[in-house]
């Protein structure tokens, strides 16, 4: 029989082994991916709490005849989509989905959302139970009932608490380790705390709020503004007008929202962290959305939208123009496109004969 | 004796005669009040509630020989602070302050606060009673017991109900009639709509919130942020840094508005009018506060800020340095620098030896 003591040590013994390290797992290898993944790999390194290895799922290609994976693994650099920032060693890119994500306790999703639906089935065999996820993913989906949450279709697929990270963050200038914020929105505080620790850096301030609603939408809403705000640059009109119609697309994504998710705990603070106030001027500021619809209105609209990011983005899509053709899709659908004029006049001027001098006659 | 029609008819003629036209003044007649004065002139003409003359009162200067308040008669234009935009003939320059003053039920004031004192004995005995204030007067004023707001002066001075104005306000850019917006805070509602009336325009929208001080302090506190963003841009480092700083500033602001007016009625949606974020959005991208701390940045401070100042400026004196040194003052003479880090770093990069690495390594 064992003494009381031998009990006590064999119940520290299974404790410290039932708190086995977080196992981190990376779903995308993009640009914006690749430089959290190169977070993350440092953080695990700096954190107890975390298991070393950081996979991270790379869709594979070949660059000059060599699986882009081993060059990864080889130089420990993305050379495709984060060229000249290297990883830590501990980053493992692996093209097999269900080996990056075996055994995951916390998995990250970077990758457009067009792409989740077919590989849920794969992670969820794959991962631990209990897998803790966040989705890093800029947009919105939509149904015929109108609004899907990115986030949601990961809990609802891996039945999974889902939190979300979003901010103010073009890619390369995170990979230099220029200073710059993020927000988690977190349901569970516990996994919001866990995932800060993983991405909060010397060079990356993460902010926690307990709200994902209100961030995901701030992340996919923001981009509509931008291409209101590239219309403004497009017509040469000065900084007054540009912070005017960046400050009426705010106070649409509030409204919207609210209006949308009123039991969803949206905070008024939300806007005020990265992923609003934050994002919506970088995006503003820089950008291809901005950019595309700075060029559509220069050219008076003798050009479509989609010829002009067909030219200037070589293949890559726009997440703004679609945003604003779904937004109002449901707002045409839910009869309140007079309740978002500015959404609807960005969306009209795009798709529609409305002439840009609508986008500051119309009363908003 | 009057029949009992005839004193009814009398009553009503008597009310006719007490609905006096409101008569506008504007004291003030640089770049941005001229640019003010502009609308104002076109709205009375406009509005039967107001008289259509109005005056401006003109701190005499000699251009070429010839009185600017004699040219600006002549021409309809503020040919030195305001060239190019014409003005209606119903705008008189006035450089005498109590006839430009006299009889006036509705003033504004936009000039340099420490021009005001002097001037308040002569517009008391020369406005109408009851007469109604509005400042548009970026800055705020201090003594030895802290901050003195310059709508506190105007309201003491004249004993008067006074209104703010405030927004993201470009003078050369509402000129040309660029759309764009602006923020009225008032106490007296009737009053705050009144002046709404004389300043909302088909070019310059004029939102209302019942909060004097909340948007007196945005117009102030934003320049300390535009000089923190000065640094950034100087520093060379990206959008996300910048944003990022933007947003620490926008923050302390609405602490700093909280914590010194707690029962001032702060209201979270000042913020998000034109007094806040578009206000501090054009203010960090353009402006001067902005390009002199750039410049600061880019010499790795081998010349002061002043030196900057008045090699940049030809003169003009910065409205964010003395902001900064001041709510400086007020913060370490009430022990509070560690609740501002931002305002508190933003000052000691500016005035002490403090390195500007700092503006990203001081945890906010």
């Amino acid at each position: 029989m064992l003494s009381r003591m031998a009990k006590v040590q064999q119940r520290a013994l299974s404790r410290a082994y039932s708190t086995k390290k977080e196992k981190i797992c990376m779903v995308g290898s993009g640009n914006f991916g690749s430089a959290l993944v190169r977070i993350l790999g440092r953080n695990a390194l700096r954190h107890d709490v975390f298991d070393n290895e950081v996979r991270m799922y790379v869709h594979e290609e070949m660059i000059d005849g060599k699986p882009l994976t081993q060059i990864i693994n080889e130089t420990n650099e993305n050379v495709k989509y984060l060229k000249g920032a290297k990883f830590t060693k501990n980053v493992i890119a692996d093209p097999n989905l269900e080996s990056a994500t075996k055994g995951a306790t916390m998995i990250c999703f970077c990758l457009p959302h067009q792409f989740l639906k077919p590989m849920m089935p794969k992670i969820k065999a794959a991962a631990a139970p209990g897998v803790k996820v966040l989705s890093a993913i800029k947009g919105i989906d939509f149904d015929e009932n109108g609004i899907v949450l990115i986030s949601d279709i990961l809990r609802k697929e891996l039945n999974a608490d889902c939190s979300v990270l979003m901010g103010a963050n073009v890619a390369n200038d995170m990979a230099s380790d220029a200073f710059c914020e993020t927000t988690i929105g977190y349901r569970d505080q516990k996994n919001g705390e866990l995932f800060k620790l993983a991405y909060d850096d010397f060079s990356l301030k993460v902010g926690t709020v307990q709200d994902t609603v209100g961030v995901e939408l701030c992340g996919a809403l923001k981009n509509i503004v931008a291409i209101g705000a590239g219309f403004v640059d497009g017509l040469g009109m000065g900084g007054n007008t540009k912070a005017a119609i960046i400050r009426i697309g705010l106070k649409e994504m509030v409204k919207f929202c609210k209006m949308f998710y009123p039991t969803a705990g949206i905070s008024d603070d939300t806007f005020l962290e990265s992923c609003g106030v934050a994002d919506l001027i970088t995006t503003c500021y820089g950008g291809r959305n901005r950019k595309c619809a700075e060029a559509f209105a220069k050219h008076g609209k003798t050009k479509s939208l989609d010829q002009i990011e067909a030219e200037l983005l070589g293949g890559q899509k726009l997440q703004g123009t679609l945003t604003a053709k779904e937004v109002n899709h449901i707002l045409k659908m839910k009869g309140l496109e007079h309740e978002f004029p500015f959404f609807t006049t960005v969306y009209k001027i795009a798709y529609t004969d409305t002439p840009l001098s609508a986008l500051t006659t119309t009363p908003y």
